[in-house]
């Protein structure tokens, strides 16, 4: 199998390299939100991907690598901050993307799929550890600036109040099974919001 | 294989079988910390319990069914909640009693595999599901003793409280991998009577 469909010269390499990635990352995106991490065959991602099998097990090497990769451009590609200038409007409007995610049928069942993998390979776990880390460094800074509009007292942390955000929507999620909707992301928001004016996130 | 090992009419037939349920229960406890869900083999857990394979195969049929036995079992089994008269007190007590299990290397393991199972099967997510509503269920009075003492606003949603201390813990146990101590479940405890004082939970 060869890489074959372009005309030698006539792509710039960082563009067909790019082109690249993004198939094999689709392909393996599919592979895990149909058949969990157990899916991931670079083989078979290569052939889904019409990509050469050998470009796949050199540039990824690994079913890991791989999705490592994915939750890399996942974080890349994931969407910035809002700021309304109120903390309890930002958390809201990041609590809704939350949900908005997990219960988006194929973006839910690829975070089941990747989470559930990061329980037992390490690797994976790094990897989704580092998705999470991105996702609340691009939130902090709407927790900073309402501490410095008095909305919140000095010395909050603002990574753990973005946590709070999110934690009862993936306990829902993950673990207890209860509905997740809007008005649990609105009352996620809120709490933490209230949660923060009281002190409770401070250092 | 027989169920050997006792002389005929010398233990009451309950007896036994609860000394069944226990030894294949605790067999497929060890199966799930050592190879996850993956390593719930019927055949292989009836001869670690010393059971007859019949026995197993005829009672639990399906090693869904013996994960959902051993959930209804934990259930059954787990710490009772802690009424101390204040209830950011009774919330710390929940908290690190999350931790603390969640940190055992043991325990640690066993839930992460059988909450990775639950992404993928849907009867271990129905069990997992009534695994929690049990402990929600165990832990809400003492909300609603505070909403009767006034520590928190009528109309406060109890479980929706009791759900609030745990999220956090569990989403660094299985999402962003940040550390999880005795802190940080005070933290979530506080945080979570914090907010509830200031009515985010009243329904």
């Amino acid at each position: 199998m060869t890489d074959a469909g372009h005309v030698p010269g006539s792509v710039r390499p960082g563009g067909r390299t790019a082109r690249i990635r993004t198939a094999v990352l689709r392909a393996a995106e599919d592979a895990l939100i149909e058949c969990g991490f157990a899916g991931v065959d670079l083989a078979e991602i290569a052939r889904r991907a019409e990509v050469g099998k050998t470009t796949v097990y050199r540039r990824w090497g690994t079913p890991q690598a791989l999705v490592a990769d994915l939750l890399q451009d996942m974080a890349e590609q994931s969407v910035r901050r809002t700021e309304t200038g109120v903390l309890a409007d930002d958390l809201r409007a990041n609590a809704r993307l939350v949900v908005d995610t997990l219960t988006d049928p194929r973006q839910g069942a690829l975070f089941k799929a990747v989470i559930a993998a990061a329980t037992h390979d390490r690797r994976t776990a790094e990897a989704l550890h580092r998705f999470y880390a991105a996702r609340i460094t691009e939130w902090a800074p709407v927790v900073d600036q309402a501490v410095a509009r008095g909305e919140a007292p000095a010395g909050t942390d603002a990574a753990e109040v973005v946590r709070a955000v999110s934690a009862p929507l993936y306990y829902r999620f993950l673990v207890s099974g209860d509905p997740l909707d809007r008005t649990v992301a609105d009352r996620s928001a809120h709490a933490a919001a209230s949660a923060a004016a009281a002190g409770a996130y401070v250092r």
